[in-house]
């Protein structure tokens, strides 16, 4: 049997949020087994880009990528976000790791082609982007994996890489070696019933449950492409998907339900 | 008998000259066997303060780390310059780990006590600071850390750390499992007979030879305490320590006399 190995992702709201991100790396280093967390920027990039007088560049109402910016992503993510998240989890008993996909070579990107639009330093990844092999030494050194959103292409460049796509790409990719789990942890319970009601949270959905919620409207709008890509890493081997509350992880440890899983059953 | 193991550490005159750095990046992949890679910061995290207003604390002529000052220091050192030698030395062929010693718990420091001048946030390294164990696990699955001058105490605080120690303690440290040979490169040929011309390159020194040049004066100033370090370090299991010109470091491998060579014999 497969050893299991939790992948989780924390999104810039935690990041922002000193008491919360407080409680969820407590959270964390109580989770038993293999792990690795991903984690997002949060406001500090934005921040720091201002403050440098760097505008940040639109296209459509997307962010671009240029050098400049992800010389701050790169100082903000990859340095400052990355080493304190670190440093605290050694405090709390996890020999963390700090990396972006260009140390051990861990997940090589490509840059997005440009077609209508120029995205900048901006990193696609491919089926085997994901180094198995060294991540899973990594691992059973003892070591857990703390991934900011950076990646590199393997000439030398580094590439701006969503956070929830490196999450699901190291899921899909450790699948082979471990039993995955992906957690996607953000602002809200899980997947809502009811938009407005925070205590309205579906337990499970299976592929047909997820057809039919669609088809109810029940789930739209960002949270449809984020299922659709939940899905889309079980069928390519991530055993659950859960997306829940970053304060309430430690539901997981304590048997309790986490927020929404999504499975084939 | 032990394996060979480089510990090599470039100042910040190297990562301030982009083809300076891009030619040491070649030579150092050009070296065989493991090795470990040690980085000032350079002029760019003095720039980046200036620019975010943030003043450089100076006590009796010695900088002070204050909390916005580590801040800097963490983006640039271990966050820009660490990842972006990362991503180069990817691209030269290898299999580079960006690390402070937060990570892996790599290095743990204690922060300077308090006398006459409160230094800040800078970490003092002690015998057993150096995680062997986990370290040669690293390198024995052929990766080769990349270390910026950032240590941690353990209890979640990073420290800044003067990268020529962080090197020699890692020098030390490992020298119970590998042969290791610290390398410190700086912007002259070596330790000078005559301190106007470059070319009058001492090869070897040994403690004998060291005493007779202390007294006659030709080592003075600056590079007393650098030699005083580097047979100390010797005295501690280090093999041999070199001190030359960043932009001739292929001269070790093509067996040629690389700068000065410090050792018992």
């Amino acid at each position: 049997m497969k050893k299991a190995l939790w992948v989780i992702k924390i999104g810039g709201n935690v990041i922002d949020n000193p008491n919360q991100l407080a409680l969820f790396l407590h959270d964390f280093a109580q989770l038993e087994g293999g792990k690795i967390l991903i984690h997002g920027g949060g406001k500090i990039a934005t921040q720091m880009a201002a403050q440098l007088g760097i505008e940040t560049q639109m296209v459509n109402g997307r962010r671009i990528t240029d050098g400049e910016m992800l010389n701050v992503v790169t100082m903000v993510y990859g340095g400052l976000v990355n080493k304190n998240i670190v440093a605290r989890l050694q405090a709390n008993g996890v020999n963390a790791i700090g990396m972006t996909g260009a140390d051990a070579n861990a997940i090589k990107a490509v840059k997005r082609p440009v077609k209508e639009v120029d995205f900048g330093f901006v990193g696609d990844l491919k089926e085997d982007s994901v180094n198995q092999e060294i991540l899973s030494k990594l691992i059973e050194s003892g070591l857990i994996p703390v991934f900011s959103a950076l990646t590199h292409n393997g000439h030398g460049q580094l590439l701006n890489t969503n956070a929830d796509t490196i999450a699901s790409a190291l899921a899909v990719g450790l699948s082979s070696i471990y039993e995955t789990k992906l957690i996607y942890c953000f602002e809200k319970n899980g997947v809502l019933k009811d938009v407005n009601n925070d205590n309205s949270v579906i337990q499970n959905i299976n592929p047909s449950f997820f057809e039919e919620l669609t088809k109810e409207g029940i789930i739209a709008d960002g949270m449809l492409p984020k299922l659709q890509n939940a899905f889309d890493a079980i069928s390519k081997g991530v055993k659950e998907v859960y997306i829940g509350n970053a304060a309430k992880l430690s539901d997981i440890h304590q048997g309790d339900n986490f927020g929404t899983c999504l499975s084939l059953n």
